[in-house]
């Protein structure tokens, strides 16, 4: 064991760690233990690492990124595992993503990372209340510790170590209409249409796999998309870019030449005896691309770069933690479990159990991942289990070096991710389901991904499996307008949930929504340049903003930036909810509109406040300022003035930064700064922005 | 159609519905039409009955019983279906029982009853969010209809419509403990011994399906049990009674005298060629006994008499949806996926997702139930299908026949049921997880099961499957506390959940938490003996108390009884909850044990209250009386004072119902009353109690 020491933060390393891409420091200074003073236990055995901490009762455990359970880790147990988890109910313990890093409150917060892309089991408070058990089943990982005054300073120490966000081209902040699948040309036309005829705002449209050619990677069904420049061309003359899915798996057929490449140049996974690995995903059989080469990864780049000079403005990586429907080797659960059932008579309950859940497990069967090989540009070969979690970000890097000659930002997203690929991607939330459950769950996910750097991510709006209801689709697009990313997509089979699609009621109250994200955009995407820049979270759980580790149990609560606290109503039939007010005194603004809204000037403390099916609920702590804007039907076309809100008792600032929403660079320097500044006596407001007209509109405490 | 009217029930009957025993008015005197002042429209097509409402905004429907979604039905699509449905998974639409009714708020309140005992579509602002849509899939069905001034009126219309509740005896109202399956004698007693241990009250101990010889209903395994009589008196020496499950399917075994009786008697339901249905269930292959016919209940509940006179006090109906876990039948939609495994090569995803969805359909398999056939007493063979929803009510007539020349109440509990049943039993939720999630769906569905007259019914607390983290053990322990039927139960494979397999801290709060329910027993069991007595809740939503349909958004408080309000804590991690107070003032008692608790004075409004891992919430109103006795060891040891309890601010009175704990009759007459007046010029209190030293210890509003 060697420990090394960088600043605040010491590496313990065990044995001989995979090198990953997650960390992006490499100097260790000091061998000071950070073991000495028993703020953890760390025992090795055969081929197996414990971590031990001792949990007092008012301790919390934030972190983990993905994952299910509460904003607040304590009391469940966790698999940091990449796994296609398509129902994400509660006995679940893995998602889509692996971001074993956990941010734990007490003088000092402790910080803990474990740079190991395997699996690895979290107990935090499970099996006993006031311990936290980490076991890696491995002798090797590396792992960092840091000791921090606060969370805010302890997610601040982990954005050092693994470095700051993806930014996204500003489009991409705007509303994003998805189906599984809008199935050619004219409904993508017709989809963009509607938008246009109910007065929606759109920037994106983003095609499912049936854009492709028999689900053949980077081909077009020339039939029912024969010609997306084009097509791609018109959308943008209204504001709206193309959006395209794209899966790992490439089809074994000797016709297609991107199998016939990847064969040639020995681009894929292997199998034991050095074969392609075979496995089926949509397209029937498949082999998976190598991304630990980075020869694989260029020539993937080059298909991407191809693919989208086609016509679409950003990429969608699905299906890459990775999802296998079946295997070869996997196959034979389901043989061995088949029932005799010529002989009946003899059939006991069991048999018939064993053969559903080896149905039920062939997908994505765990011991699958220990038959597939991967190797490494220095000539190593691993087996992919002890590099299993890696596999998406190996994907998206391939996808990011596409773009990395261009002078624009690109759009890129991701299903899986491991900790690190925050810096080139952003994510969804994977496959959810039309469940009220599902909001809140949503919102602890965008806290805990944002601490763990992964500042551009959403959910399926209005749920992506099962049918939504309409109302679920007004609360869901209202919550959906102050998470980051804003897209609403929903799987084959279930109902249609475009806004238009349940009656004018609806239609109205999910229109406003997005009109008054369109109305925040400016903001939004002020304050994650901001945050980008500085290297700290743009969604901040109260816990984080305040320093108080309690006010985690407030987790349907959270900031977005400095200035605007998103409280939305998350409960059906609900025609309101509580919320928790830390600071002395709150402006709040229930919204019908953009422009029509009551504002309510609110002590601190906790509330109960109304908000109809049509109402939007928006916290501005005094001393702050919001800005709104009248909204366009993209960011492309906003243009109205800028309206500045606030509450103010002493002087007051913000800066508003903005960009061309593309260029390369987010320094402050090269960014346009505007600066509205208020003062209470006098009312004094100042404040110019270069492109817009600015209005204040600012309350004063005891002034109506 | 024919309507008949009786007081301000309508009853409007389509062709020729089946007979079921819901109902226990016959009497119909009007003619008058319900459908003629627009509240709703019926289509009667081909083989349907298709009702409709209109919902406007503000209106709320309560009712359906045991349902998964919220208090307030509004927004989602259930179904009409008994299943056996473990999951209980938020995209699940039927659970173990059927409660057609609806209770919908609004000038006047409507209330609903469809007696149609197979499946129907509730559609209750689903697809449409302003409208009830109601599909009966048959040409015959009796619909009730009613109009009340309040939901509570609305529900006590139904409940003259469908009788009042069963009632148990005293002891039933105590703790059980269950565990699927405490495998013999000496694993019971040590049970038992733990509890008198560790100090915690106990009544009941269950015995789950291995007790059985080879799953065999009635049977004892004698190596495992050899003298359950033996084993039941000692424990009945200690206070605590023995309760055995019983489940419906008769193994097919030639050696075993109830399989042969079933066969000599024709007692089986039918195959198409009119031999005994075979389905397989845990024993293996079985037969399910046709419980229409009044024949069979005989037989079966002179077994039911048989095996209980060997020792045990109650009975617990299990499996009687009924499930199946396969037949021949269901068996041919695996014949038909099981995918050719020697071609693998040709393979398609579809082929293995057909698979498995064959085998995940298979239990509980809808097409099986129309191949089925029952007789009726008068001779007409009767399709499964159409009478579905009866056959757990079915068993569980014969098992209270069984008890129905006891001069004492008896103990039965059921999985399955339909609307009626809850006169001669009661009801737990079935199959539940660890789950948060669960804590408050419990809360949900107790309220809208009390509605629908089943008074005492409860959830398996703890969680039956997956395991239980401490804390949820905790907060599920004290939220069973304040439910009519409180048992801690789980599945096999799970971790220990028994109130000492946590640790001391946990240990303590369980033990505290069980002891209030027992301090609390005067009180609770007398509020269930006047509900039953005048057929109307115990459990009683906000909605209902208050008659302000807006309330049922508060969900996660009840009544119990007049004086009582639970609020309990039913989120992880959390130190407190937000809670409601419709009236002027309250008195909140912040509990950590039933003798120590914190006392304060609380006004109307919406509070964040704080609670402890170790501390239960309890609200009592202004100017009612709330009793706590001190905790004994069972329900038969309880013996200190009474302590009456309350914020009084006018003359307030309590009448506390009690009896031998067994006795038949619960009239007022034949039942022990004690009244508790209290004062509050002079601090004058009154009352005495037969059996108990009363003491007083009432607060005034404005004194210390």
């Amino acid at each position: 064991m060697n420990t090394h020491r960088n600043e605040k933060i010491f590496r313990l390393r065990f044995g001989t760690p995979f090198r990953t891409p997650a960390v992006v420091i490499d100097q260790w200074n000091s061998t000071e233990a950070f073991t000495q003073n028993n703020i953890i236990e760390i025992e090795e055995t055969d081929n197996q690492i414990r971590l031990e901490l001792a949990l007092r009762n008012e301790q919390i455990v934030l972190g983990l990124g993905e994952q299910l359970g509460a904003l607040n880790k304590r009391g469940r147990r966790y698999r940091a595992w990449c796994v296609d988890e398509p129902h994400h109910n509660p006995d679940k313990d893995a998602l889509y993503s692996s971001h074993p890093v956990l941010f734990i409150s007490g003088e000092p917060c402790i910080g803990l990372f474990i740079d190991y892309p395997s699996e690895m089991d979290f107990d935090i408070g499970f099996t006993q209340h006031d311990r936290i058990r980490i076991t890696i089943p491995s002798g090797s990982a590396d792992i960092y510790l840091w000791q921090a005054d606060s969370l805010r300073e302890s997610s601040r120490e982990y954005l050092r170590l693994t470095g700051s966000s993806y930014v996204p081209p500003r489009w991409a902040f705007g509303y994003h209409q998805s189906r599984w699948s809008y199935p050619n040309d004219a409904s993508v036309r017709a989809i963009v249409d509607k938008f246009e005829e109910h007065g929606i705002p759109l920037d994106t449209i983003h095609v499912d796999i049936d854009y492709m050619d028999g689900y053949r990677v980077f081909t077009i069904d020339e039939k029912r998309f024969p010609n997306v420049k084009k097509l791609a061309g018109d959308l943008l003359e209204k504001g709206v870019r193309l959006v395209s899915i794209i899966d790992p798996g490439v089809k074994i057929d000797p016709d297609y030449s991107v199998y016939r490449e990847g064969i040639a140049d020995k681009h894929f996974c292997t199998d034991d005896d050095g074969h392609p690995y075979r496995l089926a995903v949509w397209p029937g059989w498949t082999h998976l691309p190598n991304f630990l080469s980075s020869k694989t990864r260029t020539w993937w780049s080059s298909h991407v770069k191809r693919l989208t000079e086609r016509g679409f403005a950003g990429v969608w990586n699905d299906m890459n933690e990775p999802a296998m429907f079946f295997t070869d080797h996997s196959l034979k659960r389901i043989e061995d479990a088949v029932v005799k059932l010529e002989d009946k008579d003899g059939l006991q309950p069991w048999d018939i159990f064993n053969l559903r859940w080896a149905c039920e497990d062939i997908q994505n069967y765990r011991e699958n991942f220990k038959t597939m090989s991967q190797h490494t540009d220095a000539g190593e070969l691993v087996n992919h289990w002890d590099v299993h979690n890696l596999y998406g970000y190996g994907m998206t890097m391939a996808t990011s070096q596409a773009f990395e000659d261009d002078k624009q930002r690109r759009f890129i997203f991701s299903r899986s991710s491991y900790s690190g690929m925050h810096r080139i991607s952003g994510l969804w939330t994977g496959d959810n389901s039309s469940r009220w459950e599902h909001l809140i769950l949503q919102m602890r996910m965008i806290q805990n991904l944002n601490l763990c750097g992964f500042l551009f991510c959403g959910a399926d709006v209005g749920g992506f499996n099962d049918h939504v209801s309409p109302e679920l689709l007004v609360r869901w697009t209202q919550l959906g307008a102050l998470t980051p990313f804003f897209r609403n997509h929903s799987a084959a089979g279930t109902r249609d949930q475009e806004p238009w699609q349940f009656g004018e009621t609806i239609l109205s109250a999910v229109r406003e929504a997005i009109r008054i994200r369109y109305a925040l955009m400016p903001y939004i995407y002020s304050e994650f340049l901001k945050a980008a820049n500085k290297g700290i979270p743009l969604i901040r759980p109260l816990a984080y903003q305040y320093e108080q580790p309690a006010l985690s149990e407030f987790e349907d609560q959270y900031f977005i930036g400095d200035s605007l606290m998103a409280a939305p109503v998350h409960q059906p039939n609900a025609r309101g909810r509580y919320v928790y007010l830390p600071e002395e005194r709150w402006l709040m603004l229930r919204m019908k509109r953009w422009d029509d809204y009551q504002t309510e000037i609110l002590p601190a403390g906790h509330h109960y406040v109304k908000a109809d099916l049509n109402e939007m609920l928006l916290f501005i702590p005094e001393n702050r300022l919001l800005i709104l804007t009248e909204p366009g039907n993209s960011t492309d076309s906003v243009s109205g003035r800028y309206v500045v809100l606030g509450l103010v008792a002493e002087e007051t600032e913000l800066e508003l930064w903005e960009d061309d929403g593309f260029q390369r660079s987010i320094r402050r320097e090269d960014c346009n700064i505007s600066r509205f500044h208020v003062e209470p006596s006098g009312r004094r407001v100042e404040g110019h922005s270069k492109n817009r007209e600015v209005c204040f509109n600012i309350l004063e405490p005891g002034r109506k």
